[in-house]
């Protein structure tokens, strides 16, 4: 019995891994490199070496293959890539990293390209579209049945984070018309039946959707039973141009496994299941977390080296540009440092503070927003709550770290000044950790990129000018 | 038709909403306070306004109701929690953030409490047991049924994060012996199929897990034939100690809805539906991201402003400990700040290039563990290569950042100990955010957690360190 045999993942990978790694790739490394130059023999063996790895690839499930080559550096990916057999590389193209799709394609001949994509179904191949030049696209489409290039052609104009560009073609449709003798007829007459399909659609000679027939229901009742009476009617449908992000909270919320997608005039185009819905979600919440780092979101661990230095450049460049700003403060002050060099010291405390308290109000922030708890009607309460929560910790931390800088200097004023500043920037850094996510938002940008930058811009700039202010004021 | 009405969560709320907010909130409120002491009329008039409240509720999904929820502040919170009809409050405990259902609780009645766990199903009570008390608790076994009251004394023992909390025991089983026409005898018996059924599991007289039986396959077979002839053999299934994180991966990798759990003598003992998974990944990515900034993953948005400005207690005063320490590494440079004040003003910028530098490359690196994609194997590569990024941008930007320093100050001299600085610093970054997220993995420990405090105490320290130290040995 095979039961719970895909469980465990390492298990599953490790054999392959074992061909690949160290000495069997170092070994392959050389023979492939011989191969070309060297004996006929030396490329038969290289051959059997390829059919080997072949072999054990195709017991793996695409999804595996692919976490498999996103994982491995790069000559060991195009290693792997170059065996990988022809029937599943479009499988494996779909399940990757997009980044690490954009590499695959380039490196693989335009031939091999169209005939992995030729075994894809349409919904799959859509995805795909975002990597292809114009040139390959031609090809592909060029490949396909009539019936699937429409079906293409359609999909490739949605944008990508809508339903359109997620939605599938293949889907189970029933006229109101039939009963569940018919509609029974309608299943078996077919070659398969479409994954994740819990329901059929039931549509009028207009192809409208009417309503939905659970397929659990279909099994409870009689042949003879026409397929209005027992169909729902209060289901949820979407439109192509739908976000994808907000279609998935719909999905969660309610616990959808698929549904329909309509056009404006109500007629079935399309479904949506939960499966792609699920991975679009997963995708995106890892795009945002290196996003909010001002990486890129596909980055590839494995890529080139020089192209990731590259890609860190334009937030480098922001971060050095907003950090030196914000030093310019300083120099205002060098008169009154030169004077009291005990502040150059403790006024990195003060700006640190402010930053790291305003980032934890961002981020409750930005998932306020984004589970849409955060309105026009509570927005006051919020501010005013972090705005106390502020006061409360700046008086308590505030004196603490006045007692520490007395006690360190031995001037009570000293200590005044470091407390006060303490407490004046944990406010400057509530206010902005509300402020500038917020801002993003009725901007309509993403209110989690960029808001960090902002706010360690603010809290260190504020931060010294209020802490060496203070200090020229009440100490020079 | 009610097609897709649904849809819109927003205007779904809004006339809710009209009911709690602003004028007629206020309205309720004083009503509330002056039903207790006045008149009788008034009293009858409160009840009625209450009614109307209750009536709009009971027309939204239990998951709406818990983001209306949600999404108020203390006094509207309880005030709509008082009218939720027993008979949807446990969905909505069940659907609400942790802190959230907990505070709920909290304030409400124990008979009241008893009464909505009545309504849940035993799979939806299992997750209520984490905000019981030991009294609630039995009160509530002792109500609901013998057959569900040892399912859920079994449920309880499992920990929060693994499949045995998570699993539902109800499902459609059959054994092997049946038929098709038998299979279908059983679900037309059944009061109702459980949601998410997409697959009937088939036992032997022992009732071990022989294989699953896609509903789509039973519509296409005829009725004579045997479970076990069309049944699938390979398939997942998990045990009641496996992690849910990791089942989650399965779930996703494999496009399951949903899979068998069994126990170590391969006896079916339930069933886990992706619904719940999704639920799950979707809440600790939430917890996660709120863990990074050092608060507590469940923080209620509106919950009161004292608690909540105790929760950030510990991170706060770890900030203000790592901020300390790292600026004790100035005080043995103030002679050499005093003597050219312009330190004081460029230290900052280095510590702070180094900061955000090494945050990236946690944030690569604990996205790399958590999708498994880093192992022993290409752990070097990976370190080699974030190096390596290190010193080119390290190269280019410490270039631009010594010649800016040179224009400002006039030093050539001043530029070379800016540009080394910055170089050397980000290549502590670097190192560091490659080994603190590895380290903490190694220990055992979520990488995510405190890498950032760690890696922005070394940056700092280290920035001022190599920064005061050069120009004290080239300068002064």
């Amino acid at each position: 019995m095979q039961l719970g045999s895909r469980k465990n993942l390492k298990d599953r990978l490790a054999p392959v891994l074992g061909l690949i790694h160290r000495q069997e790739l170092a070994e392959k490394l050389t023979e492939l490199q011989q191969g070309t130059s060297d004996t006929l023999a030396a490329g038969v063996e290289h051959r059997q070496h390829q059919e080997a790895l072949a072999t054990k690839l195709r017991r793996l499930h695409p999804a595996d293959i692919a976490h498999l080559v996103e994982m491995l550096p790069p000559e060991e990916r195009s290693l792997i890539w170059s065996v990988v057999p022809d029937e599943v590389g479009g499988d494996v193209l779909v399940e990757v990293a997009d980044s690490v799709a954009d590499g695959l394609i380039e490196e693989t001949p335009a031939e091999r390209v169209v005939e992995m994509c030729r075994h894809l179904d349409p919904d799959d191949l859509s995805f795909l579209d975002e990597f292809l030049d114009e040139a390959l696209r031609d090809r592909i489409l060029a490949s396909v049945l009539d019936s699937q290039r429409s079906w293409l052609e359609t999909s490739f104009t949605y944008p990508e984070h809508t339903v359109g560009a997620l939605m599938s073609g293949d889907m189970l449709i029933v006229n109101r018309d039939a009963t569940v003798r018919d509609t029974l007829k309608i299943l078996r007459r077919r070659e398969s039946i479409p994954e994740q399909s819990d329901q059929i659609f039931v549509v009028d000679a207009r192809h409208r959707l009417k309503g939905v027939l659970p397929i659990t229901t279909l099994l409870l009742h009689s042949p003879s039973e026409s397929v209005v009476e027992i169909m729902e009617t209060d289901t949820m449908a979407f439109t192509p141009e739908d976000e994808a992000s907000s279609v998935g909270k719909a999905f969660e919320r309610y616990d959808l496994i698929s549904a329909p997608v309509v056009d404006s005039r109500d007629r079935l185009i399309g479904r949506l299941t939960v499966d792609v819905i699920m991975h679009f979600i997963r995708e995106e919440a890892e795009e945002d977390l290196l996003n909010r780092e001002g990486l890129r979101g596909d980055e590839d661990l494995f890529g080139p080296v020089f192209e990731s230095a590259r890609g860190r450049w334009l937030w480098l460049f922001i971060n050095l540009l907003t950090a030196f700003l914000a030093s310019r403060v300083i120099t205002v002050f060098e008169g009154t440092i030169e004077t009291l060099v005990a502040l150059a010291t403790l006024m990195p405390i003060v700006a640190s503070i402010g930053g790291n308290t305003g980032n934890q109000t961002i981020a409750l922030v930005v998932r306020g927003l984004a589970l849409d708890q955060i309105g026009r009607e509570n927005m006051r309460y919020l501010a005013l709550k972090e705005l106390g929560i502020a006061l409360i910790n700046g008086a308590i931390w505030g004196t603490v770290m006045g007692l520490v800088a007395w006690g360190l200097y031995q001037s009570p004023m000293l200590g005044v000044v470091m407390g006060v500043a303490t407490l004046l920037n944990l406010i400057v850094a509530a206010a902005v950790g509300i402020g500038v996510p917020m801002g993003m938002q009725r901007a309509g940008r993403d209110p989690a990129l960029g808001s960090s930058v902002i706010l360690t811009f603010v809290t260190d700039g504020m931060g010294f000018l209020i802490f060496l202010g203070l200090a020229t004021a009440l100490l020079i």
